[in-house]
């Protein structure tokens, strides 16, 4: 289990750090004050650097044009590009297109992949997931209500879906929707690529989210399937196994979520130790890093943030080496585990920036406001301990 | 000490917590939605029809025009209007102006309290109050660094503050600036007030928090004075009092914010409640409320926020009746724990909606990014926290 | 809803204090090192001067030779008393027996009262409370075995029971035993008198716990009924209403534990404060108490007491003035925020003790280990937490 | 940074649980209810045993009859060990001789490997370090105050220390003493290898801790120097290097304190979920595993532990191939959270066992009271967190 930053990676890891810190964080100021489309076109350009240093795609298989990247490497750079809102979408390894990419190549036809999965890999479009809907647990697949009915060579799709996580502009949806409604619970549902020029799909609203509706690829979409008629061919994988594939694409999704948590929190923690060095307390010249409370607070988010980092570079070793389901706890522990560890640095280093980390003239607030969801997305924290510790509960059941 | 709900005050409560509910609740996705500037007529009516009700100023002495409700008393108004964003505004007794309020009819001369006491206390002009500066430790009094100089019959104001909350749009500030830079440094600074028409002062903007810079009252400015003169007449109290004034501001300050966040935290708390009563989890109908682990919350939090109540309405019973100065280790204590409790409420109360806390659709997402400030003005915990142990284990020093 | 300390109780609360400074902390050595039977003709010496004083039974009704405090009054007296764990028994207060006299002062016959109750309130003889089973949720009465059958003028007892606190050295236990077991679960059970001597009863063991087994008032029992019978005079109040008078003792019972763990917090928190100062870190003499994080732990404990004490002073006006089933809400908040709070404080001041903390040199470790037990007995954290939350979340169900 | 379990440790690990939970655990009655001079005899043969099957010594040298692990090995192997409080005894990597093979075998001349290190190492004679002083904080060792002055070909030794591990029925003590005051702090005091029988050393007594004063192995005594004369070959290292070669041995000591309390928490957590999986608590035969409550926990504490145990991993990893001084913070990290972990594993083990665990009919009582110390013992938590914190804010100074 071997955990260090490989040979390969080293360089590579250091090219991405600097252009995080001197091509995208410099861009941050903009992103917080225009709409996402706006920034676009600035985007491509350095998306384009990206393709030119041999970058672009650091989880994506080679053969679809990315670096290939083990899911222990790709840790160490998803906390690099975390560091700022922008490294993951200007390195093609943003959500939900990253999780799309894995299962369409898993489970796509080879026209499927013609046709959707490798414009998506080359970043030439974007693409959503329409799973969770709204007013029942989003975690319990058992109480989706969106329906896909088979009519010939088509399936008709009814529902409505929100967090439709960059359907506005996005070229096509991965829409999990009942089929099968007298089936096991974990047998009812199937996937569906459908292209958002279908008739009858239609974006309701970009939710407006603490404070801000967002756009394009920053946004979160409600949307609604209307007799939304799709061709048969459109089916991913088999009818019934769209609980499967979200497993599938679920697992990875977290350990991908957790690893990008790891550098915001690497970048809020500095921030954090940055400012108590400037913000002068006393007259002499003293500052918050003088005090020993502060001291306090480093010393404990700096073990919490070495313990989150080894447990998901765990994890990822795991999966990788052992497979999903026999990651699955070690996965459900960072998804709680990493998410509270964030949040509590964020909270901390904007204590520490006192009226400053309330203004938005630093990303704190941004975090703060943004990134607290990752307590409530892919699975509450509630969810996941109530069924992670059944799990470790019932294995001492047998034992003895 | 006496803590419960007065004769008088019963009817009077009940008739407030109807017209938040019925009057000001509904107005709140206004409030979130509009330019505070735009809700100003509306909430005018609606002060009209408080002042008609004789619910005006439920603090504010009853020669000035207000209700004259003991502290104990206004702790239970607080804290029903604090369920609404909009409750102090509509009721008159919004911060800052109560603090200024406060001081005025204190420190003020019968000048004073005429030109600038009587207009704001019957609400037909809006005050602020600038202390804070960037950069340094808002709460340690000794680094301002803003300068007043005398120049025959004038004052001469140099110098930068920031989070002038609700200086938009008001009339005057109370300024607090070094005049005797060489005194003790409890001596150093006096407080004037500054008509905001005077050449001189400026407002830099309204610093954009939490995604908003806000408007009108509802803003904090950054605000400088470039030879800003203003006459001798203006100093409130004598040379040197500044720091004076403010603690005698800052502890019933300092209360009035604990009350209303105790308002806060109970809206946050009965929209848990009954989110989690709503909120289906299982096929057969089970809600979040059926989960032990709700249960678990609601009680912690109950309890919370129960025990913040109590040390609220014992430290305002202390401040009236033995007086600020011994009653300052349990404002000290209040302002700690009921910002910390408001924000676990929230948190929690967030946390149960699920995605819907994050939206906008709910107050809680306001909640969130806003009263995160409480654990930061008027004191960071951490401030309140070592200044408080040292004075207690001082007192055991004493002993033996 | 007066909170304070009244008129009548102030010169007998200082009265109460010096005894236990000057009378009974200075037994504490012997209390640690000697069984407990040893120090009995002592602390009998130290009753009779208690009683010369009048200070008898602070709780115990005047008829019965008590004080006759209110619930409110006797509040303080106890956190008073529970500074030393002599303090309750020198003082009549203890339990099992202040909760026994409440029994037997509301449900005993005339006789019962004469036999049992009198010379239990003189202190002449002691008792004790059988209830808790081995291996059921001691807090779920439904799950009770041990049986009372009926026999002719007799009941015949069988059963186990452990926990029974100062069973050792008892003349007469209260034993709650199954009769109708096929009644409404809250039915089944009923209440016995059993004198200690009657043939079938026995102690099997002092329960060794955290390290010593005790003895005598100092212990806690594991005993058995084995066809042990008793007259059916014996039997407290009606058939089938154990659990009804188990409510109504256990409801004061709990307050009685918090008022008494506020004692032992204030001692720790005193002996914290103390040690603090005197600890050097330093060569120049600086100690513990110049520590930012000392002072932090002060402040948050003391905010954390003091709201504590509260919210036990508010549940006991509430018992008093409201009755038992309206403040059942406030007692269970008090039984877990209160043995939380006291854990806490003796947890921290046990740390900033060092190594002398782990010693027995102080009472420190003593308090650790055994008090400790307040999270689990009359009701586990878990249990009053999930039934609080519980009928909490079913009020706002009504609601709306 | 592999930090998988070996190829080679597999099968000596299979061996090394199997023997704890065969031949140790069953002897865990004894342990606590006879002294443990009583004990020893077993224990000789279990240690017979264990040498018969090559495992004796895990982490001590070949050379010196060791199995010669690495540290991360180790890691493994004192988890399985420290699942009884007898498992380093009987394997031969009990503290406080662990560290002193460890300093004699670094610093020691070869006249005092022959004469201590080599018996030692075999298990032959036991040792302990007196380092700490009463009523100063033992983390600074400016502040000590015990001295050895040269006289002639002699040190003479006075002072008091206390917290000497094991003293009762050591051959011999490595003292540290003051012999250059008016050196550098960190230059100024020395380390001596002290004989028991040397005249003048005294044993004043076996400290009484957390109501248990122990015996031979199994106790921590306060011992005194006057005029303890020894020759001056008995000095270890250099003099003045005294605080350097502590140094060297806390950093491994603590890492060692780190691994045993991995094993403390495995059993305890283990144990929690087992007495959840019985202990019934509705008549339908559900138990506490059913609680959503309990599995909160079992999952929370599961993912801690997890996380404490990658975190020693990777510090045995770095002391190992990376050096001490670049371990540092890593293993001031866990020297916090894993004591915290433990302490916490401990607490709730004991809550879901209700009154038993309180009592000695399990080990969880023995963990609860004498593992509390970790947190204090070897730096308490403050020292290492304000240390820790300091070092990581200066980085951040340095670097902009």
């Amino acid at each position: 289990m071997n955990l260090a930053i490989s040979d390969r990676l080293k360089p590579m890891l250091a090219r991405i750090e600097e252009f995080v810190t001197n091509e995208l964080i410099p861009l941050e100021p903009q992103f917080f004050s225009k709409p996402f489309e706006e920034l676009v076109p600035l985007l491509n350009e350095k998306r384009n650097q990206v393709k030119a240093l041999g970058l672009w795609g650091p989880q994506i298989p080679t053969e679809l044009g990315g670096v290939g990247l083990t899911l222990v490497e790709h840790g160490y750079v998803s906390e690099a590009l975390g560091r700022s809102p922008l490294g993951h979408y200007v390195f093609g390894c943003q959500a939900p297109d990253a999780g799309n990419i894995e299962i369409l190549h898993m489970f796509g036809t080879k026209e499927q992949q013609q046709e959707w999965l490798e414009p998506l890999a080359q970043g030439k479009i974007r693409s959503c997931f329409a799973m969770t809907e709204v007013d029942t647990a989003g975690s319990n697949p058992t109480l989706l209500e969106a329906r896909a009915v088979k009519d010939g060579d088509h399936y008709v799709l009814n529902g409505r879906k929100w967090y439709t996580t960059a359907a506005d502009g996005a070229a096509f949806a991965i829409a999990m929707m009942v089929t099968n409604s007298e089936a096991h619970p974990a047998m009812r549902a199937s996937m569906f690529i459908v292209p958002l020029s279908t008739p009858g799909f239609g974006i309701v609203r970009n939710i407006p989210i603490m404070g801000h509706a967002g756009s394009d690829y920053n946004s979160h979409s409600e949307v609604v399937f209307e007799n939304c008629r799709i061709p048969k061919e459109n089916l991913l994988g088999r009818e019934g196994a769209g609980f499967k594939i979200a497993q599938e694409r679920l697992g990875p999704g977290r350990i991908h979520h957790c690893m990008r948590w790891l550098g915001i929190s690497a970048r809020a923690f500095e921030m954090l130790c940055q400012r108590a060095n400037k913000r002068k307390i006393h007259t002499d010249g003293g500052t918050l890093a003088d005090s020993e409370i502060t001291q306090l607070y480093v010393a404990e988010l700096a073990a919490e943030l070495h313990g989150a980092r080894l447990m998901t570079l765990s994890a990822a070793w795991a999966i990788e080496n052992l497979g999903m389901s026999k990651a699955r706890d070690e996965v459900a522990m960072i998804k709680f585990v990493v998410a509270n560890t964030m949040n509590r640095i964020i909270d901390r280093a904007l204590q520490i920036h006192g009226g400053l980390g309330m203004a938005d003239d630093t990303i704190l607030a941004y975090f703060f406001r943004h990134e607290r969801a990752a307590r409530i997305y892919d699975g509450a924290d509630e969810v996941h301990k109530a069924s992670l510790g059944k799990r470790l509960l019932r294995d001492y059941k047998r034992e003895r």
